[in-house]
């Protein structure tokens, strides 16, 4: 079984943007079925995106085809979170144009994530429009969708759209994931090689500083791009992990997620023999949960767009459970809230049955610390209201 | 077994819309592995094609920020087809917009088709951009990308798209794909009951005249539609499956794909004992191939399009057939040929088993007239420039 494992393709070898998605299809551990946490955090969130969201300028055209008012979910992934988020905003900017008493546009959303995102699953989500050929009508009627719709594949560090074309960027639970693990914490040869690990949480200094470096790289980037495609007076609302510790080698709720079970599971496959070491270390999940100030360096660096607002917020744990005393309730949750959003790295790493065992042992391991798994792993996100400068 | 295909849906139960697509993946009979046919006969009409672009107006925008020029492929499917399309159309108004002497502005490309199309397999195939955040250099590079891409999930016979965005609408091979099975062809107390018969080709008379009344009013919302959303000085492209007979019940090209073999092998299910009759009658091919007349009637009734042209195009044969004196390779192109488009449509109404069963006898029906099925089965295709009244 160790050959099984060593004959997969490696994540280095893959490009990241081509494989990364949240599970797709609608199974016990996709992401469609399990991203009841991100939904209650959003809920929790909605009063920041509506102070964003107020902020938008609402432009009158003179003329009697104005451009469509248009919105962006990035790193929608394939759950019905990202459908609600773009109602809401929909909605919400509709009634903001009756209170102004102006004829409201058109309304044209894009959800956008990778191409290995199931665009599938969620345009099956999408309700239909009405059975007219007229969006005017469409706007009056309830339970269906009142916007145009499209799926933008493609990584959200490059341009995704035309030049000043987007009203409101919504981005929720993505930008923590980096473009790629960089590539210096799986060079054995290098000092930031992350030897023993599988996650920046608890590594080494020089690892930590690859991981740091990358993801200012990757927000610079991204600022860039948004900063092309943003309207004059449109708004970017951000909530991506964060944490509160100033050392990036404390993830906090990432770091319980991927550093502690995750991480001792990946060992227990080592010890049992069922993977090398070198394979355990040549996996590294792209994540990095930024400081506030890691995030505001690279905004106020990159100065294209200037920060409208900017916390940390706490947001809750990520595991949804029903009998918190049910020691083995919570080990699944937690496996399964693991799995669901880096299963596919993994089976990409080692493939599906020895994914099985890793996440088996995930499972076994949190049970244990049930009690503890509850008390403390917690996820702090950092929001983010930002606009043209 | 007969039970079996019963308990199946029927096509008539579930919307024409939420599950009408061509084979999606990547397997033998998939559409992105039988659409060689379509790719030969649009490479044939490519001459069409240039000059409705040429007929575009290239506007020059005093802004230094223009919007982008917007190209959509509606019918998309998920096979390479559609890429390279988009990516001619792209080329071509590229050039003409340097040979103007005009800065040329950003470009953009929709990719549409119903909500079952299998637009996961159709991003995986988009060549990706180049790895930096500006669109000024990708368009340089060749071999990249050097349009914005979307995908937009939704019937044709509906609106897509915001008003006056887009600059060329493109269909090949989709239009005569009607909205639904008219109701009147599956009801069995009806004038228009299609008894015995899967398709329109050989139907009787009140059959003919609903299918032809769909048509006309299918084709009427699409115009309406397109002509809300096409900008002035825009120009659209559409190519269907149209037949040289005056007599709706002589569908050519069609009529043998899906009135011969195809409706020989469902009374053959039927003989067997393997499906009801009324099972078989309760099943219809919503395609309708129309005339010239039947298209020109509906645009010049519309009235918000002028044609620019409409003729009839021979597109030759929808087979891809290495050995023609093999007849039963020549069996074997039809049966997957029907399948590719078709199948899906089957698979909803009988299942997977009795459509294996189906098909294998389209195969052999077909082997056994292989001479025939090589030298009648020919498509014609309506080609329609159209723009704005």
């Amino acid at each position: 079984m160790k050959g099984e494992g060593d004959k997969n393709v490696a994540v280095c070898d893959m490009k990241l943007e081509r494989l990364l998605s949240m599970k797709g299809g609608k199974g016990q551990d996709s992401y469609a079925n399990n991203s009841q946490a991100q939904a209650m955090h959003a809920r929790s969130m909605l009063h920041l995106l509506e102070e964003t969201l107020n902020k938008v300028h609402l432009l009158k055209y003179s003329s009697s085809n104005p451009p469509p008012f248009t919105v962006v979910d990035l790193g929608c992934s394939s759950g019905a979170n990202t459908v609600h988020v773009i109602d809401f905003i929909v909605k919400h900017i509709s009634k903001r144009f009756d209170a102004a008493g102006i004829e409201p546009p058109e309304f044209s959303a894009f959800f956008s994530d990778l191409p290995s995102n199931d665009f599938n699953t969620l345009f099956q989500l999408l309700p239909p429009l009405v059975s007219n050929s007229c969006m005017e009508e469409c706007l009056a009627a309830d339970g269906n969708r009142s916007y145009f719709a499209a799926g933008v594949p493609g990584s959200f560090y490059r341009r995704l759209f035309p030049v000043r074309t987007i009203d409101v960027f919504h981005s929720a639970f993505s930008l923590h994931w980096l473009s790629q693990v960089p590539e210096c914490v799986t060079e054995k040869r290098s000092a930031a090689y992350n030897r023993g690990r599988v996650f920046i949480h608890g590594a080494g200094e020089k690892t930590a500083m690859a991981y740091k470096r990358q993801f200012q790289e990757d927000l610079g980037v991204f600022i860039r791009a948004r900063a092309r495609e943003l309207k004059r007076g449109g708004s970017m609302f951000l909530v991506c992990l964060g944490r509160t510790s100033v050392d990036p080698t404390d993830q906090g709720g990432a770091g319980l997620l991927f550093g502690t079970h995750f991480q001792d599971a990946w060992d227990d496959l080592v010890r049992e023999g069922l993977v090398t070491a070198e394979k355990r270390d040549s996996f590294n999940i792209p994540v990095y949960a930024p400081s506030l100030q890691d995030f505001k360096e690279v905004v106020e660096a990159e100065g294209s767009l200037v920060v409208d607002k900017l916390i940390v917020f706490k947001g809750g744990s990520p595991l949804v459970v029903s009998q918190p005393d049910d020691a083995s309730e919570v080990g699944r949750a937690f496996s399964i809230s693991c799995r669901s959003v880096a299963g596919v790295l993994v089976e990409a790493h080692i493939g599906q049955d020895l994914s099985d065992e890793l996440f088996f042992r995930v499972e076994r391991r949190a049970a244990g610390h049930a009690k503890e798994v509850l008390e403390h792993l917690q996820f702090f996100h950092i929001v983010a209201s930002l606009s043209l400068a």
